[in-house]
């Protein structure tokens, strides 16, 4: 157990913070991109340690830890080179013409760093969405020194992290306060965080209500500023007639995993499927409760976490009209989650709220609609997304361009023909969605936009070249892209 | 006088802006543009009636007026081309790699409208910041529809321009609900419309008490929604010690312009200057008095505006320590701003945070630093800004380097030996900075940048070609830019 940091020591990291501010927005994109590398390889440093480390700690298996250290590594070496190529600072330029009447004076603009961002560790990914996770690496990038709050369920692992970023910050002879590492058990240290002035921003994966509490003290700060809280969401798989007909089997098969991997605490974890009512359905759930008999129940991050899973599945069961179609064969012990899927009309859910809410873990509700205008009401009644899917061929998409155009309005990231778990790491990824999945649909929190979440344009006017910052200069020195008078060039300007 | 829209006016122009958008953000990107030029177009077909209507409802001069229809023409043929260029869209697109293990899907992402925007009048821009201005031209542009709710100081205007749009929306064939027209004297009107679940965004310009007043609401939805609230600046000026050796005279002479145009009714207008004692500050002082003195006062936008700067002139003056400097030899009559300059020391601006605060109109304060170290002082202590200016040689810059760092961090658009009233529409420009003086610093609300506030990413996940919206086919039938696999280019993917 670490000790809880006292208001003290969060106000001197945010001092430090805002004092390393003021140099590490103006380094180099080539020396932010270094000190990212550094970082990757000193947790690549670190050996065995860290995923021993975090097994005993979120009982997660090495495999996937293994997999999710991997990932990590990724994020910050493919955001370090993002970073470089220096696309995400939307270089604008206009040059004056002088001769216009009035004329018009030179004006050149780049995102800049926005300040001290504070990240929340997040429980169910202690590599990637943690200490040196996708929210951080991100804000290194974007040149904003970051506080992490270390989540407690893995405090340790985030500790060996936290080290290995300090090694970094010394080797790359950075300012110390770029970097600081929070314990706090209880909500008081977060808050201090959010509402500490110095701090511009705050990034968090967690439950809504700890993040909808996070936006709400950040709005209501004398100087609102923005979270980026990826909340969670129930990630609607829609099966289309055709489709269904042609595959009810192998959507069941792919489906009964994704629902389980993981113990199904993955924020994109399919928590609802939406199909017609039918033979075909029926051959459906028939197979995926064959499937999910035969997965075995396995231990889920924290025992928080699993006492809550058992808590919401008992709450979701016992109401009206559902029906318990399968859970896994083999009994739950002390701290496992129970693969489960449970059945529902469309009338009833559309008309029991609670029905719309996360059961965050290995279930799964599927929903009978009466015809294709009931996907189409269900479609229109759920609530924002990160993702939704559609499993359905091109006659059926054809067939329903009114539910496709709903499904639009729900989500951030559209499947066809997948499961949503498995989010890639790339450019073209979007990780975030409408209100209530995030409280900012309009950014990412995965691939290297999420670089974006951390800067604002500053516009420079009329400055002199050697003034100017090396992106925005004459000569391009940076070899970057900028839009030149409503041009995208790399050229630079003679 | 036009009637105040009853809540069911309201709930009406929100559901049909709810069902014209789920076909209007599906118009291809030449639609939107030819309905952008339509308007327009409707604009000029309006005549003299426009400038007329204008002149009399705000007291603004002809020539003004003139000017700033032909600014609106801009703005609306620009963004039309913006749009239309598509590099706004931030196309991504990550083929599939399926020998990868595990296999790569397909994604691409694009920006797709955000849902129906409020967008409230400004007082002091009647055309190009009121009801077809920056904000609707940008939510057309992003695919979103937009209700305005008319500046009541200029309902007929609106009213005329309001005309125009309509005949745009049916010569170009497009649904009804696009655009909506609502007057309201009271804030009831725009509460209902800031908390009407359909509505997605809000665009304003003007007070600080108006546009947080709307931020705080749309962050207490149940759905918070974005809000893009422009709500004014001081637009502090530094004057460096070298450059005002070189220069008091000049610097003098194009700031009483700038202090004074449109009756000090811009957003951008300098409300602070500061600069180090002695007697080049003294020389530019008594050079602004005296061109200050030459300047007649001029009648207002309203006389509610008019009233409110009598009395937060009277109240800036009536501070300790605040010296009345000059004004205009010829005394105001009713309505009139009265060009007026005052000083006082560092010490008690920064004692004083009622000092802090604009007065709207002809009005700036001048701030006597006892040393360059107070000037860093100062502008480690002010709030946000639209702009800051710095009056420098290369010399002082480079001696000053704190102080640029410090003057950063205060702004959006930071202007080198210039004035910051004149905000050049184009894809530079930086409209926005730090709250307080907007709800959102990454964001602007000039150039064709400012489309982007009304957009979010929508990820589509393994859709076949033929599915995939225009914007993200393999072909690249628009021939716009995209990033492909990290690169960007226009190129076809084969």
């Amino acid at each position: 157990m670490y000790k809880d940091a006292t208001i003290d020591e969060i106000n001197e990291a945010a001092g430090k913070a805002w004092r390393a501010f003021v140099i590490y927005r103006n380094i180099s994109l080539r020396k932010r991109a270094a000190f990212m590398m550094e970082i990757a390889a000193q947790i690549e440093a670190l050996g065995p340690v860290l995923v021993e480390t975090a097994m005993r700690e979120t009982n997660l298996p090495q495999a996937r830890l293994q997999g999710e250290r991997t990932r990590l590594i990724f994020q910050l070496t493919s955001y370090a080179q993002a970073c470089e190529r220096g696309n995400w600072l939307e270089a604008r330029i206009d040059t004056a013409l002088p001769s216009r009447n009035p004329p018009r004076p030179d004006i050149r603009k780049m995102l800049v760093a926005l300040g001290p961002v504070v990240v929340f560790g997040a429980s169910n990914f202690p590599f990637a969405y943690s200490t040196a996770g996708g929210d951080t690496a991100c804000a290194f990038a974007a040149g904003c020194p970051v506080i992490v709050k270390a989540h407690p369920a893995h405090a340790e692992t985030s500790e060996l992290v936290a080290a290995a970023i300090w090694k970094a910050v010394n080797l790359t002879g950075l300012p110390e306060g770029v970097f600081s590492h929070i314990h706090s058990s209880g909500f008081e240290g977060g808050k201090a965080l959010v509402l500490h002035p110095r701090v511009k921003a705050v990034g968090f994966t967690g439950s809504y209500a700890g993040g909808k509490a996070l936006y709400d003290l950040a709005a209501q700060r004398p100087e609102p500023i923005p979270v980026f809280s990826e909340m969670g969401s129930t990630n609607p798989v829609f099966l289309l007639p055709e489709k269904l007909k042609q595959s009810a089997s192998d959507i069941a098969k792919i489906y009964a995993a994704s629902i389980t991997l993981s113990v199904g605490q993955f924020c994109t974890n399919p928590g609802l499927i939406i199909g017609p009512e039918g033979e075909d359905l029926n051959q459906f759930l028939s197979q995926l409760a064959a499937e999910i008999r035969k997965i075995d129940p396995a231990t889920m991050l924290q025992p928080r976490i699993a006492k809550q899973f058992l808590l919401n599945r008992k709450k979701a069961l016992e109401q009206q009209g559902v029906e318990l179609i399968a859970a896994s064969d083999k009994e739950a012990i002390e701290n496992q989650g129970m693969p489960t899927i449970a059945s529902v009309s469309a009338k009833t859910f559309l008309e029991n709220p609670q029905l719309h809410q996360e059961v965050f873990g290995p279930y799964s509700l599927v929903i009978r609609c009466a015809d294709e205008a009931q996907l189409l009401e269900v479609a229109t009644h759920l609530e924002g997304q990160l993702t939704s899917t559609l499993m359905a061929t091109v006659k059926d998409i054809q067939n329903n361009l009114d539910l496709v155009e709903a499904v639009k309005n729900l989500c951030g990231r559209l499947i066809l023909n997948g499961v949503p778990t498995g989010v890639e790491v790339c450019l073209s990824m979007q990780h975030g969605g409408p209100f209530p999945a995030t409280t900012d649909s309009r950014f990412s929190s995965v691939g290297a936009d999420g670089i974006k979440r951390f800067g604002r344009p500053l516009a420079f006017q009329n400055w002199p070249d050697q003034l100017l910052p090396d992106e925005l200069k004459n000569a391009n020195p940076l070899g970057i892209w900028r839009t030149l008078n409503d041009e995208l060039t790399k050229e630079a300007i003679s």
